[in-house]
């Protein structure tokens, strides 16, 4: 019988001991966790043998069970992850807007982290390590709730984590892992707005949905993205076919992977059908809208599938091997399109005119804005804050990749000689 | 009818136009409508009146009238308020973590808008030219939903800021009133997650709830303190009364006004009758424990209210001139204490040990913890920031004082030379 009340209890508590813990101890923790995780690599990778047996009797398409699945490589992976987030800088006990005030108040902020956390999440179980470590890392407990799909994998992942917070005399209660698939417990959980500091969703529309709606913990939603990448009359239109393979093709499944390429009208009689011949053989289907099928048909090209884009095409994040592609008459019909369709999560211009680089920055109001670059670049790993924890599209506390710092919170800290307020 | 639905289009248009306003327009826009309040003056204060009438009428406390009412000079100070929103840096636009990554990629973060706010408060009028002057300086358009207290004060207010806004070409959607009280209407506001980017509740922690509770937006959540003032061994005794009596009486009737003061036991038999005897005449009643009664026992001091603490005294916000004393071990269980009973806004200590303030300052997670200072100072023009729409005391986003960065959010910014992922 699982007890939340208990398992926030003991995460309370954790995370009193973990917020004032310094950076050689939660390291430690970090490299026992790197060490025990190639050390039990048999028990692990058997338990997820079971997983794995589980799915396929289950039924599941061969690209999820995929994600599912452990490997001594992918083991091995996952262990210097760990050690990589080691290495990170300890984002708790930074002091900044450091200032003297007229009155000779001395004031600072200091972050601090933000207590207990809670992680509801599907499928793959390079999640459960990765959270636990940026958790540990920021001084925050947590609260895992993984997908019944991991629940063996997970058990065994877990008994690591817990032997490695052991060694360090970590309490176990720094990271705990909901052994359950049960929805009234998941609704019991998300209302513990008391209990709990910061609810993140990790999986489809519909979990980011029922958190939303349902949530008293303040929720970070995100990971939801309609990437779309402009084309202006001024692009290196050669480079451009390489920005746009890359950002569709080079992981589909993706929430940064592009979903709609917008086609500036001057250059789209040429650009189309060299776009739709740059896939040729890549299994990518195209939905165009009229004006972009008009300029394939003038020129087309065989062995790729297009049809004219469905009313709910430009508001669908694909998620796999299908780009829109729509005609504009220019940048501000491109930016329109972007604010009327996107989800604010990446989207980019491909242009050599500076002036309509900048106004397509200060327009588009998207946690990732690129300019020559392809969507795939907005992950934490990518953008230079070595992990992540999820991809923020609320505007709230955090935007785009959550990282170490976007963990924490921070206090004031004022000091006197008796100051009173006058 | 009031139509939400066309509430928030109109905000969500004007947030697109405020988002890339200038600060010169937005400055102009709040000098104009300083001007206005003066030049408006006799219609404004007529409206107040009727308020009042009704306030008088209804049999409301002389305290919450007064809270209501508008003078010429309060008046006066609200439009040099206005002007001092309009003399702050501009938040948007600012750029930070630039880097170029090793591939090339020149990264930064840019502050935006968050968007559309709505803000929900309750009795005083000044509430709503505050939160109007803070939203459009930080390029935001905003729903206010006033208490009906002041419906006819709020009117005549929100005529002033049309007037404002319309001489700057920026459009009426920019500050929207809500003129009702419905609380069904309320209910369906809180829910527009996907139109309204951030609700702020000011007012009691009934209202707080319910927006925690029913809220699909993502709600800041603060203005309640119970608040502390350990006085250790070392404290200057003195000083320290002149603190604690400011941090109480200065105004009790708000969030960040003292509520509890914990005497070191070593200082008690003394410093307790010395504390009560600084308050005498000052109206103040003491709430005291029984280690606290008997030291002030030992040594009586007339006409001052002192009882025996009940079991609800340690968990309430006083709002008024009530003072709890509890006399405690040392700094251990002073900062067990204030984890336990505080609602992290304002905890402080007093003290002339730095090891002692340093491990209060690193145990006692408060949104703002003291050194050797009043409470009081847990406020927005007070610690620097120049205003403030409200004082969190949640961890998400933004703590203590929220004034004009608190209002924005930043997007990523990622410019390459057509970057693809490996």
């Amino acid at each position: 019988m699982i007890n939340l009340h208990e398992i926030t209890i003991a995460a309370r508590q954790a995370a009193h001991t973990l917020a004032v813990l310094d950076r050689t101890a939660k390291d430690g923790a970090l490299q026992a966790l790197a060490d025990l995780l190639l050390e039990h690599a048999p028990e692990i990778l058997s338990a997820n043998a079971v997983d794995i047996e589980l799915a396929e009797q289950a039924g599941l398409a061969p690209p999820l069970i995929d994600r599912l699945r452990l490997s001594e490589s992918r083991l091995r992976g996952m262990a210097d992850d760990v050690r990589k987030v080691a290495a990170l800088p300890d984002p708790v006990g930074v002091v900044f807007d450091q200032k003297v005030l007229p009155n000779g108040l001395q004031v600072h902020r200091q972050r601090v982290p933000l207590g207990v956390l809670a992680v509801i999440y599907e499928s793959r179980p390079n999640v459960t390590v990765d959270v636990s470590s940026l958790a540990l890392k920021s001084g925050n407990a947590v609260i895992l709730r993984g997908g019944k799909e991991t629940l063996h994998s997970n058990r065994a992942l877990l008994k690591v984590i817990h032997q490695a917070l052991e060694a360090c005399e970590i309490p176990a209660g720094a990271v705990q892992f909901i052994d359950s698939s049960d929805r009234a417990l998941l609704l019991e959980l998300i209302q513990m707005g008391d209990e709990v500091d910061m609810l993140i969703p990790r999986g489809g529309a519909g979990l980011h949905r029922f958190c939303r709606e349902n949530s008293r913990i303040p929720v970070m939603t995100g990971g939801i993205g309609i990437c779309h990448l402009f084309v202006d009359e001024t692009a290196d239109q050669k480079a451009a076919l390489q920005v746009i393979h890359n950002a569709k093709t080079q992981r589909p499944s993706v929430c940064n992977a592009l979903d709609t390429v917008l086609v500036h009208h001057a250059i789209a009689e040429g650009f189309v059908p060299a776009l739709i011949g740059h896939f040729q053989g890549s299994g990518v289907a195209f939905r165009l809208d009229p004006a972009a099928l008009d300029a394939f048909q003038a020129q087309p090209v065989a062995g790729t599938e297009v049809s004219l884009a469905g009313p709910e095409d430009f508001d669908t994040e694909w998620l796999s091997l299908v780009l829109g592609v729509r005609v504009v008459a220019g940048l501000e019909e491109a930016i329109g399109h972007i604010q009327r369709h996107s989800t604010g999560h990446s989207d980019g211009i491909l242009t050599r005119d500076p002036a309509h680089a900048d106004r397509f920055v200060q327009q588009v109001d998207s946690a990732a804005v690129y300019v020559n670059a392809s969507t795939r670049f907005t992950d934490g790993s990518q953008l230079g804050l070595g992990a992540e924890v999820a991809i923020s599209t609320q505007r709230l506390h955090a935007r785009g990749p959550m990282a170490l710092v976007e963990l924490t919170t921070y206090k004031w800290v004022i000091s006197g000689d008796y100051h009173v307020r006058p």
